[in-house]
């Protein structure tokens, strides 16, 4: 029988703000992206999320970004390499003590936002931000964008890596996401979301808009939960999923 | 023969702005305090820092404070105790995490600026703030302000811990500092503040402006490198003690 | 006919954050007091707001605090008080480049949070926030909580003044909030705030829970938009007021 | 006899940290750009620069850029442009208002490092910052590079504009600066860069390496003050300047 994880991202509230339904989401998901204080988070808001999420039995990743506040992590920003590296140790470090701090630990990384963009299309940056993060927590396991240079990045480095894919994004034929301003891009049908991912996960492979499969692995599908919407969608996927018989687990890392 | 460890505050530049000598002063001290990203250094400036600091063989510790950088952590700030707390945590973590990327390891921690200040007044809150470092890091040696509140907290959590005394400032008969404003209470004649760290080295006692003597443990020296002057008064103090036969050590914690 | 002003805090979503429904509010309210960038808001959030405020007619005003985005301006901080006056430019400045930008003007300033506060109990301190504002733009009007020492300062000032009271807080005899933590101290019964406000500003007076009148000025009533149902209230305290005929209108300030 | 202006960034310390030596550079230039908290600088640092700017007699310029402190604004950033606007509109008019509360007055503007480069290259995004700041500041002259695409984007809004050259940089025959990277970039010989200004001033041309002349207005030179070298050669700059009978002056803007 086939297993997945869900995977979404959560602990974006900062200071005054709140995003996101975080309490919903963690009755849903395996495996939690929890912001680090880079682009999203700040120290309450880290411990308040990992505490739910290890009292839930919900895997803990450090969910590092650009460092930018003001801008969600979403601009691209030309920080140099070593600098960048420098800026992934500082904040899974953050992440690997507040866990500690709470009798939990990290279990997985996934980059965030525009740096997450730019390494799924550099394996070079991906392979070194990757190596960053493990030189402060060596058994942390990458969570990848399948079928991208950040997939290449962690075979070529070794690491233990889960595969991803999106619930609620449709697929080019070259494995990319169809652009947002486009028709279909994004899936706001609850159940068609689910029904995806059960033919998916089944076929062991992304299924493209025009229906190409293109094989991958897929250890883990992202949910979003900034919406009710999106919540709605996530609670779906879920029940389809296990209507199909798929049981739902933390991945676990393999290597290449 | 009496052994003492020499300490100061470094890794205080950021981005563009540089502050201090470090590299001269980690030629003088047995051990750095490393500002952690919240009252000043980033992660950039950590790395750089620690990595001086492991190779030159100076204990590491982590130095937080205040998460604000705009004002260095000077100012006081009513920041609700639990959030202080996962502050504290948050910066240990970052920085134990950037030692061991550099196969290197954070063996203390010393309180910054206004919340060091705070702390040596208020046992509850000095307590509490290291507890929240001791969550991160159990085996963290906490390094006080000897005969303040920070000492009683220590003692009081029977974690270990170093007592530490200025190079530089006069004290007042109850073991606080003589006030900034007042004449004489910052020492800038180098040869004065070695003999009198000899004396008090020699004495196991804090040696006030009026020359009385309050028995304490005297495990570490602050010293500054915030100015050319600075770090020649740190030079002068640790060649008085070697000069006097007191060989110059990373301190030991001790417990209560 | 009697005549009062509401007015409520906006502009205080950041970056990828949003906070109350401000588009609501700008429905019901005569003032809005737009954050500045320092404790909440940044410049797309400044510009959109003050942008619809323009559109409905709503008075611009300039909501400076602490320049303490991770505390939402409310921690008290011990920043030096040439440096307070400074910060108070800076945002009084980015406020009013803003609205000149979009045709507007910034009509008024009010305090927030922490600092708010603070100027409340120090007449010294609110004095020289209020003569940084005007050495900015003279022509602010100064919104002060009602017999408080804001009230004193912009008296013993002589610039112009509008004075405050709140629609959702009970008061003590000594024109004190009652504190939070006691019962009744906020008012979550829309009728009910609307029926107070109506019999305050015909009294002239802010009415107590004890039942005492202490005469003051009413020149505008702050109300809340950060939920469901603090719009509600808002638009009550609004309906009530107009059906006992009083006009709703910008306030005009006044000299002593 | 011609004439000639003299600019420098300045203003770029924050908080604690001290950057330059702005003192002895408002002793050189006629022009000063004083950053506006963005990318450098902070209220207090913007009220000192600027009070001494104006006891001098120099001009005072805002000189905003990405809102990037941790970077200093030297990251290039993908900033949505409507965004970029309004930053730019929020340091100009912060500048604006502290000028003003000094009883001095913002009189060009000068666009800051990543930023600025980006808008040298791109003359779309050169206009859209200029309109966003004369949208502030109508009557602010813009400071542009010369025979960039900031001149035609100037030229092209038909604002007012002085072209500026650089004292210490060698220029390709395209009239872009030589890589810093390569032999004899960057000038480090203080009578040479004076006497380079002094040929270029008065051939009303940059003169390239090569040797070729590139007709060009001259309004400004730019001086750095960031090392006790670059002060000496902004000294050397003008008095060779003054010797060669080349007047020093405030720049006039003129329009296409």
């Amino acid at each position: 029988m086939p297993s997945v994880d869900l995977n979404a991202d959560m602990g974006e509230s900062y200071g005054a703000w709140k995003m996101g339904d975080d309490a919903a989401l963690l009755d849903i998901v395996t495996s939690a992206n929890i912001a680090c204080g880079g682009h999203a988070g700040d120290a309450d808001v880290m411990a308040a999320t990992m505490r739910i999420a290890h009292d839930n039995g919900v895997g803990i990743g450090a969910h590092p970004g650009f460092m930018d506040i003001a801008g969600f992590g979403r601009n691209r920003m030309s920080v140099p390499r070593a600098t960048l590296q420098n800026q992934i140790r500082y904040q899974v470090g953050a992440s690997v003590g507040m866990a500690r701090s709470l009798g939990a630990e990290v279990r997985h990384l996934k980059l965030h936002g525009a740096l997450a963009n730019m390494a799924s299309e550099d394996e070079g940056l991906a392979r070194d931000l990757y190596e960053a993060a493990l030189s402060v927590a060596p058994d942390l396991i990458v969570m990848v964008l399948s079928a991208t240079a950040q997939q290449s990045a962690a075979e070529a480095l070794g690491c233990a890596w889960a595969g991803e894919i999106f619930a609620d994004r449709a697929y080019n034929d070259n494995a990319t996401l169809v652009d947002r301003s486009l028709p279909g891009a994004v899936i706001h049908d609850a159940a068609l979301a689910g029904k995806r991912m059960v033919e998916m996960v089944r076929a062991g492979a992304i299924i493209t808009e025009s229906g190409k499969h293109i094989p991958t692995r897929i250890d883990t599908i992202c949910l979003h939960g900034d919406t009710a919407e999106a919540v709605q969608i996530a609670a779906a996927v879920r029940s389809e999923l296990e209507a199909a018989g798929i049981s739902l687990a933390q991945f676990k890392g393999h290597r290449a």
